[in-house]
Parts: structure tokens; C-alpha cells; sequence
């Protein structure tokens, strides 16, 4: 069986912690192989990497191994943990690399010491080939899930190749960590996967992925309010409901709620939360709100309030409102574990650059210059089912 | 232009005033054209009847004219109404055929006066023929907007057409007015819809239908709760999100709430509601409930409130609640106008029998036996596109 | 210190195995003590009976010991429960009585065997006697915590104490359990608390209390969504906003909810929780409705969801909706222990019969005749206060 | 009989136009006289004066008359306001003063036209003995229910008479116009209400008050979501259920949400709401947050999202949800017509200063140096019932 390593870009997180820890029980039949795509028939039809052959690292600031982040994310209950705590005490993130510039709150001290972008990248690199030789690797992929970096916008230093790398150079403070993590991967060959909204596909390392010939996929995995609102919107789109107006609030009260408490932070997700709604429609809603709030009693199990004005026949006008008790982390961490094994098959089946068909799993998924993103769930499903047979006659071909 | 004659069963009621009304007003320019499928680029497509080419009548108990029936309802604002005024007190309902069996309260006294099942039948088609004769009408189609009658079972009397006309001779109580209607349509030749759960569609008029050459859609049209419901289950199903429990509550206070009131007529409304989940997930929801109660301050406005539990990864549970403030009669006026179209569409394109491409507009969808109902709203609106692209064709041959 | 024994009637039930555990975990120093008035300054103002003199039995028709009943209802975490297993585990229900009559679905096989209703008591009596020598107590207290019973009508037999007595004799079958455990408390002087709907308080019985000189209360403990209308009906009446309807539903899927799925018994229930609105307000609420329905997802965790329509300036109308997620068992067990307590310092001193100054905890609170019932949350509160007050200068001056 | 003048600060606003159009509708018998206290028993009690005594005048900046006033808003029906349109029509608001740093958007260009303070207050005393001569009223009672001003903050101009007239005489820009209304009525010995959170009651002018013999009452109508919260607060005292987090969104639409769109106006307006908790509820609530949304669908029908957390017995947690559907100027309209007539009767009753017994009706009441405000609705309630006692016992001494 070949090994497939997965390196976190925030690996003591609540999202990373929450996989490693259930993917660690399932291995050992300690909890059911349940809310993945890839345990339906689609694992066998794809041949994805068993979930035996995933071995998990990664960078974190803070300064902790995997069972007291999981402990202290309070996410996966504490009597499963303590099944696993050999297992999950043996992880311990390497150093990352941070920005005060992207960052709004220091999140601790487990931090690369270097000076300059090129050496932090050199560490990174060697971290990475360190993980891959003692593990015995076959192949290795980035997903960073990290917390949300402030707003960014590109300019220059982002547009080639050429002016990255010179940027690189001169220690730009505009190349942010998320941008790091992405070039890495990109001269190590790896795959990367962009679950948070933090700006990485650039157009310089769009272009290097591409040349790299590594596949890419993001941006913000589409998780909860999100989910809903667009499976909502194609049906209001069917039946002819006009959406005047749609309210959405939310309220957590875990880490991720404290870095969105920054104006700057709060700007990046809520940004990508309000991309969804016109492409889906097809006209300008005119009053989409997205508001995130830091709430502390909520903890992990964020909770969405949406109110929506649709008017109908006659002019009409209606209301729905939605309450989603959900779990962040819950709902996340099966999607990193498809996304993880679907670009794993997608780079074994020489794809690269962005990859459309994994459009289901985010809030504002990639798409080539020219191309329009899809939002609605149901289309983007249909994507990725014509891309899973068109996968499935090539293997078969192959056989 | 070709005239296209309406003919509502329950003419007088909340969804047929608001459809009478609404178009009225949109013949004169007083109201936008909107909420409806075939008033889009479908209209062209289609070839479908102008507004301006349909002519409405119809059967009701009760004794008022279209105007005073409208006011009563409350639905349509009053100052619209009057716009519209000697139109609609033009429109006076023909007596309807009724039975204390299927009907739990006795709605009014404009009741059809006949000795047999069969002369009942000698006055519906004479009313059809006059209408038709008057208006100058090339042709009729027949929509049951009656009030739920009470739970029924197929029986010996409903399996063929020799059992089911010699049950007609006999005056078999067991033959339902919703039943009626449509034999009646059968011999009339004209095509008929089910907007209500009423049982019409027996095995003896499915397959008069078929010999008769008339095509037929049903049953119960989908308006607030059960449209979200199959939007959102297929999101669930798409996410690998399992349903526990599903709870769904109704508030309504209109004429259909009282008659919901009465315990047999709410079964037959609750069993239509129920069937859409299972069918859409493929398993079986532990606890699916559908409620409702009749509460008079919401007269037209119909509430719904559901709960929905779902357990996602390490079998963790969510919860997500909908409060739909939604306006029945509102909801249910387009699709009516959306299905009179379609299906006159389909006839004139020779197609006889059940329409299944019309599921979309349906709760309980008619399917022939060995087919599958299809109650995702998505794999609905597929089926419509694809016959819509099938006639399309057709249509561009002809010319 | 004085002991006092507090005796169950469905002791292995969800309220009464989270109160032993709670307050044994409280006499450990495990849990916090909160949630309960009599925890605050009230405590040592009426001098009520501490934690630790309190010691627990009672009767119950499942046959297990109270470790058993409270893993089985998952309420207390389990973490929580381990460390009171062995106190919990010593104690283990007597059989209690039943009657099909009264009770919809049989929920155990730990059932007194005996050929009358006076031998039945005869047990009963026996169990708390020997209960009492066991634990030297000085006093013992009993409170019905056993599920609801089948609707109940006051006949003959329970308007005099001769009839009532007679009845026992005669095997009566409209004698319920409920009653046998009030009777029992007059018969041994112990104070009654009635926290159920059941019907116990018959003419005969109130009579019997107040020449037995026991003081009892009851009847239906107030919790969730009956604190909440009783709370918010009093800020409508001070804003002269009217109520025009209020729409309560239930779902919970706890052993109550099962035994409320019986209609007999929802119905017990219902009458209860319809009871407070029309007295606060002052007029009748024309749509005032209530719904209980058993929906297993939910668990001990009940929750309620209402629909209040108010009108109010030029007879606009408006809404409000609520939604309580909330712990039955949670909010039950400290209503429990502040009962025990206060009915306890009642009966020191010296009041017998109706206790109206405890309606605070009830959804119908009992009352003397001529009296009229008090609902509203704050009323009752000032009621409380008064007595405590009255209590206190007695205590006082007896000092 | 004698007149009542009522002058509006903000007479072509939302509230005052409805109030206006409501008395209108009332005094010609054409609504109904509901939704107000003093037009219960306790109008005879206090010989509150007479609906048809009541004047209605004001100032505002907008340049239209009380009828096109109401049509803007769209509160009262048109086919309501078309009954008593010449009566509102007659009605036109004098210019007012304004001042850019207290207001974030200009609402009009019907502003007085003055070089300094002291004429600008010239000109407002000059329309308020004219509007009093042409009325030929007897007293007249200013309530302010202008636009809410930026946050404010008390300054050394504001702390005795003498610095507040020096700052009028140097034209002062810490001056704002809601304290100009105030000093105003001080100086016309005319009755103030503050209906709106915008700061006037400094130390100088209720000192002022005070010395002036008025009596003057605020601040900030409690309406929605206060409303609820100040009567759901003392529910969860009484049951000792401990407030971990309180989350309380609104949106609206009309012109208030509009201008609580600028952050300063919104600071004064959360500050307000933010206030009542704590006080009721004796400790300080961790996670309390107040925010407001401009949405336009929304119009006048201010909504109102709450999400509270409390915890009971053992520590364990729950969840209240409420969604308030209201009317803003519906439930601040009989607040506005009961302070009126309730000031009114103090004034005659030679009471001077803060009138605390008006607290019911203020989200952040008055309350003079060493006293507490109170905010819990039923003590608010209690303290006005003591006081109509107290007026009824003199009224009738008098007698």
C-alpha cells in the first residue's frame, strides 16, 4: 500500500485536530466511517487512498501536540480522545510562519526563526522532506487551515511568477504565509488545498501550480450557512421566487470567531460568504448582509440566523427564516478528508492547476480566467459526478 | 388566437380566486407577470397559450360569484380587486357535485340537484359544453382545487373501467367526487389536473385516460413546507448528512385549515406530505412528522415551523429549524397557471396519460407503475428541462 | 442535625434520579450548588432543611436501582454519575402500584402484589415505615414524580372522605395510584408535593389534608414553556397588547413523552398547560393551543417552539416566536428540592392543607375554593415572598 | 374643557405621524381606543385629559405635512389615513434646528434659519406661544422623537445652568438640538419627554427642570426587544437560571435603521439597550450584545433575533431563541399618547424634575443621583400603580 501524507497548514486547530483524531479512531474501528463522500461507493470507483495509508503532520503557532489541541478545542469528546492519546501525543506541529501584517492576534509562540522569506521557505521545505523520509512517503499534499488572514487585494508583487519570486527575494511583507504554504507546495509538487478564504491563487501561483503540474482546489470550505443558502437559492431560482433581501448572521465562539472578531479578518470571510447568492440568481440581491459574530457561550457549535424576503405571484411577499445549530468543526473536517483523497486521485490522474470539479467543498471555489464559478450545490455535485465517470472510464481503460 | 377554457373544481375557493384575479389583472396591465415558469424564455419555447387566451369557470358550493369569493379570501388586496371588479362578478360557479362520505364539513348549498351518480354527470358535462359553446372555446382543460376530501382506498369499484362504470350505474358510494371530475374529463376529452391529495387517480381512470387520449397531472401541489423540504433533503444527501428526525408543523387558518380540522381529510393531506423524504435519501427517516393544525389568526398566511436533526461526522447531531412565513394561496396560484399551460401543451403535442415531466409541481407526483416517483425538487426541474428540449425540437421540426 | 426522608413515587425516573444524584454530588462537593432558590439567602432566613440531612427512597415500577435509571435517562453525565455510583446503586425503588386504568403503556414489572387497594396501602405504608427506622429520620416527605396518568374525572367516590374510604374497600377502580400516594401521606402525616398532572387532589382528599394537618402542593411542575407564557402574558396585559392566539408545541422524546403519546394522557397534560393563560390576561384567548408530541431525536432535551399573535395600536397585529431548547429534567430537579424544602418548613410550622404560597412551581396551582388560581410568574413570586417573610418574623421571634 | 398641546420634536417622523393620525382616526370615532394604559380604568383615576382636548404640532426637517408624512411611512393604511386626510394635511411642521455633528445624514432642508443659539431658540419659543395662542391651548407638553444623535458625552458646558447658558451665548458646538428642545421647555414651563436614546438630561438642564418646576421624563421608548428582555430577565432571576450570553440582533428598514446606519448614532442607540441586564439581573452578564442592521425590506417592521444562553441545575446549559415580528411605530405610538397624558397629570399635580414613576416606558429610565434605575417591567409597572394611587388618593382629597 503506497502512503499518503497530509501536512496541515494550522495543524493544531480545531479542524485539523477533529481529522486527525477521527480519521486515528476509524482506523481502529473506534468510530464509524461516516459524512464522507469518499466512504460511499465513490472510495472503490475512484480507488482512493485508504484511509490507513494517510499519515498526518504540520505547522501550528501554538505550542502543543495534537491530543491537548484537541483537548482544548473541546470538539471530539474526551472519552473517545483518551483511546487515541498515544497516537495523537505523537503529532507535534513544526514552527509556522506568520504576519503580523495578515495576522490580527498573535496566536502564540511556535514560531520559524528566520530572516528572511527564503530561509523561512528553506525550513518549511526541509520539514516537509523530513516528514516524507521518516514516514516513508510516497506522496505528500498541503491543505492549509489556518486561521483567516486580513483582508488582502492583489497588486504587482502577486501577478507572475517572476515578480513573486522577486518579491520573495526582497522579503515583500505583501506575500503573506497563506501565499508561502502555497508556493511550497507548488516546488515540491505537492497538491494544495485552500480551505480558508485567506488569499493564496494568486496569479503568479496559479500559473506556477500549473507549471508545477500540481492540482489546486479552494477557496473557504463551504460548511454551514453557506451549505444551505445554496441549496435554498436554486430552489427559490426554480420556482420563481424573487429574493429581495437575505439577512444572515452568525454567532461562534471558538478560536476562529476570535481572529474573525478583527474588522480586517471579518472582511476576508464575509467577503467570500457573499460571493454565492447573484451567480446562483442571476440578478443583484439587493440587500445581502452577512454578518459574524464572536460570541463566547457558543463555542465550536456556531450557529447561523438567516432571514430571507422573497416575493412572488402578484408581488407578494413571504419570509423564511433558518437556524442552524451546527458544529464548525464537524461539519469541516469530513470535506478535508474528501478533498485530501480526491486531489491525491486527481494528481495521479496528471491533472493540474485549478481543479473545477471540487467546487462542491467551497464557499468561493477557484475557477480559470473566463470561466464562471458555480454555486449552486446542485451544479456543483453535477461536476464533480461527470469528472468522477470520466475518472472511473479512464481507470477502467487502464485496467 | 385559439381559446383555451379553465374549468376549476372549487371555482370559489382561495387558490382559484387568487389564479381568476391574478390573471384578470395581468390581462389589463395592472399586475407584473411574474412568479410564473411559463412566463420565462419557456413561454416562446413552448409555444404556450397567451394569458390573454384563457377563459375561466367552474364548479363550488359555495353561492357567490368570483368577485365576492375573492373578498372573502382576503388574499388578493381589496383595491386590486376592485380594478377588476365586473370581471370577476361575471364569473359565477356552477353547482358541484358533492358527498357526505369524502367532504368532513358541508361547505355551502350550490349543490348539483340529480337522482344518480350518472345524471350528476349529464349536468358537469352539460356545463362544460355550454361554457364551451358561449366562450367560443377550442378547448377545455378541468383542475381540481376542491377542498381534501376524506382518506380513501382503492377497491374493487376503482381497478377497471367496466368495475368503476358499473359502480357509476349502481351509484356506488365508494366513487368520490374528486373521482367524478375526472371520468368526466376522460369522456370530455379533456386534460386534467390534481392540484389536491384527493385519490382521483384509480387504476380505472389512469387507464381511461390512456384510452381516451387526454394526459393527466397530480397530486397536491407543492407549495411552502414539502418545496423547501425536497430542496434541503437533497443537500443532505449531497453532504453525507443523515437525517434522525424530521418534525414539521403547520399553522393555517383558511378554509383548507378547517377542513384539515376534520381527522380523515387531514390524513390524506399528512400521507402526501409524507412521502416525499424516504424516497430522496434512500433510507428510511426514524421520526418523519407532519402536523396541521388549524389556528385562525393566520387565515391565508400559512406558517410552517420545522426541526430538522441530522448527525454528521463521528455521528455528531445538528439540529437546523425553518420558520416559513409563507402565503398559500400566493404560492399555489402560479403553479396552476404553470401546469394548465404544460399540460395543454403536452395534448396538443398528443401526449396522453400521466405527465410525469410535471412532477416538479407536485407533492405526491403521479408515476406509472414500475416508475419511481421523483421527489427531489432538482431532478424534478431536470425532467421538465428535458421535456421542455424534447418538444422544442419537435416544434422547431414542424415548422 | 434532624433528618429528613424524602420519598419518590417513580423514584427511577428522569426528575427523581437527577435530583438524588445531583444532590448526592452536591453533598460531595462534585457539583455546585445552584439553580435553586432555596440555595440562596432564602436558605438560612427559613431556616430549611440542609443537603446533607437528606435522604432519598421511593417507589417505582422499573426494576432498577437508581445508577441504572440515571445512565438509562442520560441526563447527568455520565463522567459525573461514576463518582456517585456506589451511593446511588444502595438505592433501589420498592415496588409501587399500578392501574391499567390509569396508565397508558406498562413501564415495569415492579409492581406491588396484592389482592385490594387497602392491602396495596398496607405496603406502602410499610415501606415508608421501615424506611424511616432504617435512616432514623425524623420526617418524611412525599412527591409524586410518576408519569402522567390517563384523564380523570371527580365522581362520587372522591368528594368525601366516607366515599373515598368506602371506594377503597370496594376495590374502586376510579381510585388512581395518585390518589393511594396522597392518601398514604394523610394517612402518615408526611407532607405531599404533587409534581405530575395527575388528578389527586380530590374534595375528599383536600379534606383528608387539612384534618390530617398536612400541608400539600401541586399540581404539574412548571418548567419550560409554561415559565416563559407565564413570564411574557403579564408583560402583554402592562403593554395592553392583546393576545389574539398563542400556538405551543412540544417535541421531546423522553419516557414522559412516550406516556404522552397516549391521548388519555396527553390530555391530562394539556388541560394543564392550557389552564394559565386566560386568568392572567383577564379574557379568554380565542386560539390558544397546545401540543405535546413524542419525537425520539430530541431526548430528555424538550423543546418548545410558540407562535404568539398580538395586536395592539389601531389593532395592527404582530408576532413573536420562541424557541426553547431546554433540559426537562434540568429544569424540573431544582423545583423539586426547593418543594421538598419549603413544604418541609411549612409543616414545621404548623400549616396543613393547600400551600397557595408554592404556586411559583406549578403549571395549575392548587387553591382553596372561592380562591382563584394565580398564574402569573411574578404574582406568584410576590406571593412566595410574603410567606417567607411572614415565616421569617415567626421564626424570629420564636428565637 | 381644557387644550393640550403636544409639540414633536420629529413631527413628520415615523412615531409622531402615527400618533397624530391615530388620535385623528380615534377622536372621529374611526379606530378603535385600544393599546394604551390611559385608556383604561386609569384615564377616570387620574382624569387623564380627553383624547379630543389634544393638539398636535411640532417641528421637523423634513418640508411636508403630517398626511404625506404618514403615506411616506407607510404605518397607517392609506384607506385609514384618506378618512382624516384634511386634518393631517392642515398640520405642518416648523423648520428645526440641526447640527451636522450630531446627525450623520441630513434629513431636510426645513431647518431654521439663525446665526447664533440664542436665536435659533428664539425662533422655537416664537413657534410654540403662537401654535398656544392660535390653539388657544392651556398647556403644552414637548416629547422629543427626533432622529437618534451621535454619541455624546457629558462635558464641562453641560454640568451646571450657568456654563450651559454661557455655552448658548458662545454658541457652543457640545450643544446639541435634543438639549436645546429641553432647555427650551424648561424655559416655557412646558412638561419634556425623551422619547429617543439621544443625550439631553445633562446636570444642567435637570437641574434646570427642577428649578423651572417641570417635569420631565426618559429616555428612549422601550418598544421590541428591550420590551421582551426586561420581562424575560426577572423570569430567569426568579427561577435562578443563570444568563451566560444574551445575543440580541435587529433589523429594519425606515428611516430610523437609517440613520443608526452611522456608527456614532448607533453607539447612542446599543448604549441604550446594552443597559438594562445587568441591573436585573444583579451580576454582570458575560456575553451581552446588541446589534442593529439597516435592511431595507424590512421597512417600519422592525424585527428582532435573540439568542440567549443560560445555565441551570448542575451547571447544565440551554437555549432560548426569540424572533419579534413588531411594528416599531405601532408599539411606540401608545407609549408617546400614555406619557403625554401621564406627564400631563404630574405637571398638574405640581411635580417637578425626573418623574422615575414613567420608567415603565423607557428603555434607559432617569433616575436621580443615588438612585437606582430600575428596568425590570413588573417593578417599572409597580412603581406607576404606587404612584396612581398615591395622585388617586389626592384627586380625591381634593374632591
Amino acid at each position: 500500500m503506497s502512503r499518503l501524507g497530509v501536512c496541515f497548514v494550522g495543524a493544531g486547530g480545531a479542524v485539523a485536530s477533529t481529522v486527525i483524531a477521527g480519521i486515528t479512531l476509524m482506523k481502529k474501528g473506534l468510530a464509524p466511517r461516516i459524512g464522507m463522500v469518499t466512504e460511499t461507493d465513490l472510495r472503490q470507483t475512484l480507488s482512493c487512498a485508504p484511509l490507513d495509508s494517510m499519515v498526518f503532520g504540520g505547522w501550528d503557532l501554538r505550542d502543543e501536540n495534537i491530543y491537548e489541541a484537541a483537548i482544548r478545542e473541546r470538539i471530539v469528546p474526551e472519552n473517545l480522545l483518551k483511546k487515541v492519546e498515544p497516537e495523537l501525543r505523537a503529532i507535534k506541529p513544526w514552527p509556522g510562519v506568520v504576519s503580523p501584517r495578515f495576522l490580527g492576534s498573535r496566536e502564540g509562540t511556535n514560531v520559524v526563526t528566520a530572516n528572511s522569506h527564503r530561509e523561512e521557505l528553506e525550513i518549511l521545505s526541509r520539514n516537509v522532506k523530513d516528514f516524507k523520509a521518516t514516514n516513508k512517503l510516497d506522496r505528500v499534499i498541503i491543505v492549509n487551515l489556518a486561521s483567516t488572514e486580513r483582508h488582502a487585494q492583489v497588486s504587482d508583487v502577486h501577478r507572475t511568477v517572476a515578480a513573486f519570486e522577486a518579491g520573495l527575494q526582497k522579503n515583500d511583507e505583501r506575500i503573506s504565509p497563506a501565499m508561502k504554504y502555497l508556493y511550497l507546495a507548488c516546488k515540491l509538487g505537492a497538491p494544495h488545498v485552500n480551505f480558508t478564504p485567506s488569499l493564496s491563487k494568486i496569479p503568479a501561483l496559479e500559473a506556477l501550480a500549473e507549471s508545477s503540474g500540481i492540482p489546486i482546489a479552494g477557496e473557504d470550505g463551504k460548511t454551514g450557512q453557506t451549505l444551505l443558502k445554496t441549496a435554498l437559492a436554486p430552489a427559490f431560482q426554480v420556482r420563481q421566487l424573487r429574493v429581495d433581501g437575505w439577512f444572515s448572521t452568525n454567532i461562534l465562539g471558538n478560536n476562529d470567531g476570535k481572529v474573525l472578531d478583527d474588522p480586517e479578518s471579518n472582511k476576508t470571510k464575509v467577503a467570500s460568504k457573499l460571493s454565492v447568492l447573484d451567480e446562483i440568481l442571476g440578478y443583484e440581491v439587493p440587500d445581502h448582509q452577512v454578518h459574524i459574530n464572536y460570541y463566547r457561550p457558543r463555542g465550536d457549535e456556531k450557529e447561523a440566523w438567516d432571514n430571507i424576503d422573497v416575493s412572488g405571484f402578484l408581488g407578494e411577499r413571504m419570509q423564511i427564516k433558518i437556524n442552524f445549530l451546527c458544529k464548525d468543526s464537524i461539519l469541516a473536517a469530513p470535506l478535508v478528508i474528501d478533498l485530501v483523497r480526491l486531489i491525491d486521485v486527481a494528481h495521479r490522474c496528471g491533472e493540474r492547476g485549478i481543479q473545477r470539479q471540487l467546487s462542491l467543498f467551497f464557499k468561493a471555489p477557484y475557477h480559470r480566467e473566463g470561466e464562471r464559478a458555480v454555486n449552486d450545490l446542485f451544479k456543483q455535485n453535477a461536476l464533480l459526478q461527470e469528472w468522477v465517470e470520466k475518472v472511473a472510464r479512464r481507470l477502467r481503460a487502464a485496467v
